[in-house]
């Protein structure tokens, strides 16, 4: 037969298919399909099957005539019947797989380096599990039904509304609810604006950044155009005096933080950027990725906050809680609310709305603040012995940037990248070079140096992870 | 001052952004940054502020320094004190909101239809939230750190599993853990596809289907050629008959249940539609997309199990659990594994990785079948309810296609539809005609009738909504 799950297939117990067709009984039938779904496996081994009573109501036949089909397939050898566990798939029921369909795989094996210092990534072990369910609990009991339909692609108003008080707060964003649309995150956000035609390229970035935003910006057919870094961050003025730069329609930039150099934007060309944006009716993109991690008492709010009509504020919860949560944010000009809103799509919700009422309430209860507070101790006690084992191993080698995030860049000497990433490989250390962050057009003379991120070894493991860096730098000239 | 927030700002308490700069004493910059927070709307009326000791003890400067600040701000009744609630901002503080960022907006009135019979949502108050809470206690505290790291894009592997059994339980598909894509849903499943140039156009869909997914494939730039139906469901020999039809390289077809006008597809026509996708080197995409939802005890399992290697099955939880949880699935053919993966990127993994592994406890103790169980008795005697009323009212009107599914649609006499639209619409009723489901370039005869979705009202409220429904059918000729 062409196809045999077609006919006369039927539906049993806790929803299973089987094919009841062919010639004989009913109990023959059911026995012959239970057996071929054993045999093809689609019945795994310890699968636990219907009781009597509800598979025979379901299938409209006898209890008995059930019965008989599992004693017969238990002396077969197939299934097993333990009083008190019901009827199961024997466990070593071989499964019979369709051809060219493999077996399920083993797990990967989780083969990695000996010390990780990749940058990227926040303590996957220090995520508020407790906290996080209570919130879930609390959120998903209080919401109204209307929670779970079709739901608004701007996002849950609860979480715009806990977002909008937190984030003029907390970062210094002038904003209201319904300039806010929830994404899935910063990659997010920028398919959306430049996918969606909200905003068109070229747009000039940071002549370090990551690798991973540029390629994707290239994928949406938007150019890149590399505007220089010094130690006062992104040399904006050349906005307007270097001529590939007069064409851009927007600038991405990472003022809180430069990343990954590390510097803060400053003010003046803070006050810079988004008077050329205000001449020349041009729209900054402020990347706020870990705004709220900085060590030193002298946080800067965003750039948002000078013009909320000329900035685009991003920012997401995957430094400060985790990357598994897919939620971020766009903080949004007025005019260009309705544009994002109809490149998302009316349908394109995307982001979980179970998350989205867990996190409005994590921020509304204060947990989010007390977790973050919990968090920068953590990373800066990690950024205070990174700069404690350079101090005392490698006196030479000085780290760029300010007291915050969760990544520090080691400047090296001019062409000695290369050899320190090879030494640290021989280490057992994963973790960047800068040369990798930088564009492929940049004009500015290249630097040396290695991004350690600091934020993902374990405790027990870190400082061993450190010695080890420590003799991977080149030593003193 | 060009940027206020720059220059000496300070973090206090549960994180606030405060400047202490300008002339005169800490304790005067102090008041002059809360009062400021306070004006501008940053600090909003109930906000707590942090004690006296944390606030101090995180700015460097005396307690008593920061009880003056808070008295003073009490004396000028921006705060408000009171014994076991501490300090907080106080409620009648209006807000000097900033030019041109509005005030926070009311919340949209909820107006809607009276009756609201739209398709396409599953019944929002039937969420079984206490089953998701348990299934995500359990599934979070099981979880290894790593589920809160970057994640796979391919989708937990608890999920996969999960997955991989019930899909084989249920639904007859033939797959492993290894070839199943986790996504967002059936929108997402289909720009990964064509936006990622997994597969190119064009594309054969069925001439009834929804609107929504043909224009998310024209931005994708597929064009799409509709193939024809009949009682047997998409007439898929025109693959080889129709010329217009002879340059596709795939079709999207709804074997189980057709969408909207609800046949199946004959069992010829499944391995029909198979040996075209074999001989051509074309593949087939199965949309799924209520195939748990059959009452007549003929279910009928996927078209994928008939040839693994030449069909995408997708499948999501948006008609089963709800849109609110962003998931669904791919099973795709060994050979578009890696494909889809790299059209994905390393990076974008966009579903809730705590929704996942929630979803996989879910699906693994029972819960899930449970749930669908439960949902099924509901839709079933909610279709029951339907056909009663017609039989009263209209039994000059059918209801077309199998028993199955969360809508129906009702057939209506050639060139009746816009007038019983209207009609509906004079009763209060929101629900589609069929003529919004019909591709343009269809050219099979075109159908009045319908689309009914049953799901979505309240208990208390449905059988006034079929009272309705049935006052706007056109009366018999």
């Amino acid at each position: 037969m062409a196809d045999s799950w077609v006919n006369s297939a039927e539906r049993i117990g806790a929803d299973l298919h089987v094919e009841l067709a062919g010639s004989g009984s009913r109990r023959a039938a059911l026995t012959r399909a239970l057996r071929s779904a054993v045999q093809d496996g689609r019945l795994a081994p310890g699968t636990r099957l219907p009781p009597y009573r509800s598979l025979a109501a379901d299938l409209g036949i006898a209890r008995n005539t059930v019965s008989q089909a599992y004693a017969e397939l238990v002396a077969e050898g197939w299934l097993t019947a333990r009083q008190g566990s019901g009827t199961r798939v024997a466990p070593r029921a071989e499964p019979v797989r369709p051809a060219r369909v493999a077996v399920e795989p083993p797990p990967r094996a989780a083969v990695g380096p000996a010390h990780n210092l990749m940058q990227g990534q926040p303590d996957a072990g220090s995520f508020p599990r407790g906290a996080w369910l209570s919130c879930a609990r609390r959120a998903l009991n209080a919401a109204p039904n209307e929670a779970f339909g079709p739901g608004d692609p701007q996002g849950r108003i609860e979480l715009r509304r806990a977002l909008a008080d937190y984030l003029a707060r907390v970062r210094g964003v002038r904003t209201t609810s319904d300039r806010i649309v929830v994404c899935s995150g910063f990659a997010h956000a920028l398919r959306l604006l430049f996918g969606g035609q909200v905003l068109r390229g070229p747009l000039a970035v940071e002549s370090y950044g990551l690798a991973f935003h540029r390629s994707l910006l290239a994928a949406e057919g938007v150019r890149t155009v590399p505007v220089g870094l010094d130690e006062q961050g992104a040399r904006v003025a050349e906005f307007s005096q270097r001529p590939e730069l007069k064409g851009v329609r927007a600038a991405l930039l990472t003022p809180g933080h430069q990343f990954p150099t590390g510097g803060p934007l400053h003010p003046e060309r803070r006050a810079a950027a988004v008077d050329w944006a205000r001449a020349r009716g041009r729209v900054l993109l402020e990347d706020d990725y870990d705004g709220e991690f900085r060590y030193d008492r002298e946080p800067v709010g965003a750039v948002q906050g000078l013009d909320p009509e000329r900035v685009v504020y991003l920012g997401s919860v995957s430094k400060s809680l985790s990357p598994a949560v897919r939620l971020g944010w766009m903080v949004l000009p007025e005019q260009l609310v309705e544009p994002v809103l109809a490149a998302k799509g009316m349908r394109e919700a995307w982001a979980s709305v179970l998350d989205q009422l867990t996190l409005a309430d994590l921020i509304e209860s204060g947990a989010y603040d007390r977790h973050v507070r919990r968090m920068r101790q953590r990373y800066r006690s990690r950024r205070d012995q990174l700069l404690a084992a350079l101090d005392e191993h490698a006196p030479h080698i000085t780290a760029a940037g300010i007291a915050a995030g969760l990544h520090a860049v080691l400047r090296l000497p001019v062409g000695t990248e290369g050899a320190a990433l090879k030494a640290a490989a021989r280490q057992g250390i994963a973790l960047d070079g800068l040369a990798g962050y930088r564009h492929p057009d940049a004009v500015m003379p290249a630097q040396d140096g290695l991004v350690v991120g600091y934020a993902t070894p374990p405790d027990h493991g870190y400082q061993a992870a450190l010695d080890a860096l420590c003799r991977a730098l080149p030593p003193m000239r």
